[in-house]
């Protein structure tokens, strides 16, 4: 697909927490051959680009664990856009490739739509970041459901079932009433069916956030069946006591640990925690979000919102091994005028929900909170690939992984907003040419519905 | 457009009262240039076609007085064909054509869309039947308001904002806050702006049907700017005293005078309408239709339903000038699983609904309740044309007409079924390919959404 | 009931209009018979009582055009204090004369319970302000409807429908399904069984303010029923057109005539309204109150409140006869953390609401807009006498009026806020003993339920 | 409190399931002394009243595993009778006396309240069947939450949060939140400080079914918390994980075990409930009641419905220990037309919420099921006692056990309706005078709000 490449003169921070250092990187057919730590004089190769990128910092593409190529999954975006949730997808692919983020996991969406936009990409078809996808959340209603969208008395019945069922794939909320080895079963039908690339259940509920779904040993049958195929499982969870069933049960990465409800994470969890490193995909905000957010809350929200602020600066200080999670998608412009946003007065600050950009504010709320700036740039990169076990493939720049670069201004551990300051994106030893993304744009295009 | 044709030998009830008759019928450049009472024998004009139609009985084409193009405005309707409002509208006409009705009345509806199919179809560049409109219902908000489908907090304020602008057009319900002065002004205004073909106003509310919304000063107004204007005017009404005010006011026709809620057709305004033969524009049902709705209506509904027929009992024995009137439209597969319909058990009897087919229904409630079928035919025909000021156009098969005919295999006299045994659709002089139609269904497809 | 009275030495001002003057006035069972420009000099009269009031101003009792005895009509007061409404409506009158307010114009309740109420009272047999009341306003829905509150799923539809025909009494929102001669024989009947004082009538809808409820025939029906049974008539208007029939109607007092929507009031109607000195019950607030108002309101009511506010300094600027008008009563603690005033921060400012004190605000208002303090004085007074047609009884300190008198112990001319300083509070010639007031607290008790 | 009685000439049937028999009994101070097979001759003691039963039948006075004396907690009915609700269980207490059930487990209720009714009752203050309570279902919300009857926006919040916190006491649905450790000790807490007789959590939601509310470890805590203060203790469950998992836990007593959702009681499930004969408190109800509630469910609630009743098919088939289990209370007449229960048309039958008759609709399942006679008297009798681990106190007919007894005038084994041809309750040895039942009715006097 991609001819040789060489990026010389730059300072490499290669992501295995290795200092920076001039370095040559020699790229052939989408893979890194080596990392030199030569003169930076190029490889006499005739057909090779060579990109000077003396002053500049080369860092892995990062990545992000938790987000949702379509977020935004009101009624209204649904039904207008019906016959274009690839083009969504896409969307919102390529503006996460656009802002540095080279490898994305989709930690919610329908997995037919979703499985056919990474393939797409994956496959080098259509240009986007790396998609990683679990489909649905095991055990949670479809979009237009209580669990997410309410649809109210507005909508046919009809309409709701049939949107609904492309999300949910036999393993939506009803699986709640089955045993747990009829779970198992239907969970090892969902991934033979849909081929997703990693497994997602719902501990606690989504919209009911206190309940627990599944029994212990019905979290363990997941959590086999995901493994027995291959896949790493993780859970959603919102209370202490579904984190503690979740590590019981297995699970291989914790989705948003620090949110406990109005319940700090209790000691013993706290301490499995880090003692046994388990990646914490973390939604961190900066004390800025922060702040905006708490002024609208109304209890008991607003001590929701306190509480999983002081984990993660509890988990930032004990050393956990947190990953970038940003839980980031696309929002139509008409979303903002929706009732649920009626008590929000003037602009969001901080925005974690806007992929190709969100990623650096969870960057500057690490930092903020005193995590080192090397572990901070590892917890976008190589964590990730670690936590879910890709990092053959990614999140290093090593021989033998995937080109995926990212080219930067200025130095990011010197500060986090320098991981906007791009130069040049590679994926997969390609340069992006980054001013056409996205290429069909939907939800941001100039003319769309209520722009 | 069209060559000449020629109808040789059938039965012409040519809906001007006279008795039905044997007669040819020559048709140019899609106007009737003669209606024969010879003997069946072709002109000899070398490039006309010529129909034999021995046996048959041959109609004016048959009119509604009250239609809906877009007549699903659900929000999911509205939001799934965003992009495709024309084509709601084409199909609507084209099945209303094939089912003989060749001139149809939209009474609300979004006049841009709106203008531009009738301007399509009526320029001959689009199959379907004749139409004109009234675009909005002057006084009353938009598809999504609570006089329609109420949105509840599913949709984000600017969609609903927008979509409910398309329907206003500047006369919507804020135009109760006016002066008798101002209301006349905006509407001089939205007939210049809209280039609707005739003026609907509320007199009652839609969604509060025992308000009124316009004083009798304003009701004057608005009837005026109409006439100013060269067009009829027409009032929604649902009391006795909103349907006296509008008489007053100097309306042209009636819609649904029948409706009057929970109180009978009081006996003066009754003797008015009788004696001045105003038009009148009654949604009549079966009776087997009015026994089912009945089953599943609640009170005060189902009072107001028994009002409703006994009103229509009533102005058909004192011989009232009745015109057919459906408020038909197309309805969405989705729809009749929507929430409002969620008492609805089993499958509608005779619907009133149905472009296409329930003008059928119409005529048969009308012999039901004693109107003489001749009576009859002209309710659906030339009074129509004459209520809505075309009759120099349409409406009866007399020389110099549009050539809107109707070719039927059994006598319509002797039993309104025979309405739907169509041999032919003729239009503007041309054979309608019924087969054809609808061109492009969208919510009529065999594969449209929760078909 | 009371023995002979006597004021000696305070400065009087009558209410007449005449200036201040030190005067002596002379109460005798329970009416006033002289006030004396003499010296002070206590008549001999041996069992009379004298309050030497040297230093003090003596104005007539106050009056307030439009108050609620039973506001706070949420289903939960409703049905918390079921079998108590007499007495929430006792307690409302009695704080209402602790605070100097000795007459009272009800001008929407239950009859039945507010008749029974007033009859205690005028009879003095209770402690009260007297009462005057109009029960229903002919055309609305009770209380539990979404004229008012709406119900929603919560209650029962016996419980909703028993308590709502306690106001309804005939002459709900199904009046309007009615023609005008039906609507006056229904008034006529409501007036007889009910035995109010005076006529209210919605001229536009109150959950649905663009609306009118009636035509003029019908207005003009229910103005004539109600002189017909010598008792005056006025409406409840929120909208130019509105205002308008009503005053063509025959209305002898009009309701807030300053709330005309988002449209200013017309310049005709407004000149009608100046040049016929119609007195205007208008609820103005002070400036502080309005931007309190203002900052959380949402269009189309901001721009509702602001039009309100113009139209109130236009009135008072143009020398409009205005009438003290809170629409006051008593709200139960817990109904202000109802959802609907859940946008509502901190402390409400200045407001017009609370029976016993915010008319002091409305003078306050008054005086703000550049009323004359005289003027202010007799809109408090005289003007409502008049207005109500009962100046031979009330209104002003002039003999054979009935000795509702205040004491102040401040120049309520110089300020306002010195109609709160009273000394003395004497109704029907009796001092209110003003601490043991309310006797028997409902809502304003200690221990109310959420209190 | 009471004088001796003799029970000469009646057949007994003393609920150990002993065939019936001629036999005395002899009663003394409250308590049985003596069952004896004599001849029924009275014994010669002088004050000893006898009573001559020759014919009739002689039984243990009934009792029901699960009923709610306050059942009705719409919002009207908490807020009409606010200030009554001991009242309210009082008078359900003595509608169920007059019934023939001596003994009632109120499993859900405000504790507070009804400690204090049960301590009037039992003491002997105050006629009524014997209470045992267990006051909140731990891990669910008050009355007006979505667990219940949703409030919507009509209630203000802090009346709602009154409420509600009189049946939380501290361990309503925020318990959820907590570590299994914390749960155990607010648990130890809970019975503490309200002296409830059992205790009952909820393992699956009640306003949402499918959800768990407990981790298995946090189920431990609260079994072993009421077994540490010599309580039995049972799980509310819908799901046969929730019923897995209380097994599992420990719990004394299964509540509707019955009630499995949409997938019938797992087989594992089933045998271990038959083997260990753990006590199934389910809620039969007649094959006619079963087909009237089918007739107007939605799915999935015929479904959970058409379930249940297999289930008990099954289980009584298998010989279950079955206990009597009506759910009922007393219900308010206007909450027959609460919005709730629009779609029923047509009376209840067989229903099984009426407190004082409802029991004996349980007893003609058991039957129509193919449950033996003796063992459905015993379901209603000596299974529940020891079920509850009270069968030292009452249940059969045996020396030292209290005198509540119940005398038929047909025989209960030949017709289940004979439950209902009651010749006499004897409740602690004293004759109650069933005519005077209930004393002071609220919800079912006939004068009670909406009857």
């Amino acid at each position: 697909m991609s001819a040789s490449l060489q990026l010389t003169g730059g300072t490499v921070i290669d992501g295995t927490g290795q200092r920076p250092r001039e370095a040559t990187i020699v790229v052939e057919d989408g893979r890194i051959v080596t990392v030199g730590s030569g003169d930076g004089t190029p490889r006499s190769s005739g057909d090779a680009q060579t990109l000077d990128v003396r002053g500049k910092f080369v860092i892995p593409g990062l990545m992000d664990a938790n987000v949702h190529l379509i977020l935004d999954t009101t009624a209204e975006v649904l039904l207008l856009h019906r016959d274009r949730y690839a083009d969504l997808a896409i969307e919102a692919a390529q503006l996460a490739l656009r802002g540095g983020v080279t490898t994305l996991f989709d930690t919610w969406g329908p997995p037919g739509v979703l499985a056919q936009v990474r393939d797409s990409i994956n496959s080098g078809k259509v240009t986007g970041s790396r998609v990683y996808l679990a489909g649905n959340i095991i055990g949670l209603d479809g979009p237009l459901t209580d669990d997410f969208n309410p649809p109210g008395t507005v909508l046919s019945r009809k309409t709701i079932e049939v949107i609904n069922a492309e999300w949910e794939c036999g393993v939506g909320g009803n699986l709640q009433w089955q045993t747990a080895e009829t779970v198992g079963d239907r969970v090892c039908q969902y991934i033979a069916e849909t081929g997703v690339d990693f497994v997602k259940y719902a501990a606690s509920g989504h919209g009911s956030p206190r309940c627990l779904l599944f029994s212990e040993a019905a979290q363990r049958a997941i959590v086999e069946e995901a493994h027995r195929a291959g896949l790493t499982a993780q859970a959603h969870t919102s209370t202490p006591e579904s984190l503690r069933m979740e590590i019981t049960a297995g699970a291989d990465l914790l989705q948003h640990p620090d949110i406990t409800g109005i319940v700090p994470l209790p000691a013993d969890t706290f301490a499995t925690i880090v003692e046994r490193r388990l990646p914490c995909a973390a939604i961190m905000t900066t004390k800025a979000h922060h702040e905006w957010l708490r002024r609208t809350a109304d209890e008991p929200w607003a001590t929701v919102l306190r509480v999983q602020d002081a984990n993660n600066d509890r988990l930032v200080a004990a050393g956990a091994r947190m990953l970038l999670t940003t839980d980031a998608g696309v929002v139509a412009p008409t979303s903002y005028s929706h009732p649920q946003f009626k008590s929000v007065h003037g602009e969001v600050v901080d925005s974690h929900l806007e992929l190709g950009s969100s990623h650096v504010n969870w960057l500057r709320s690490a930092i903020e909170r005193g995590m080192d700036p090397m572990t901070a740039l590892q917890s976008a990169t190589r964590y990730i690939a670690e936590a879910y076990q890709v990092a053959d493939e990614v999140g290093t720049l090593e021989a033998e992984k995937r080109a995926d670069i990212l080219v930067l201004d200025s130095d990011p551990l010197a500060d986090p907003l320098n991981y906007a300051r791009i130069r040049y994106v590679i994926k997969d030893g390609t340069i992006v040419d980054r001013d056409r993304l996205p290429e069909r744009p939907v939800l941001t295009s100039a003319s769309a519905f209520g722009a």
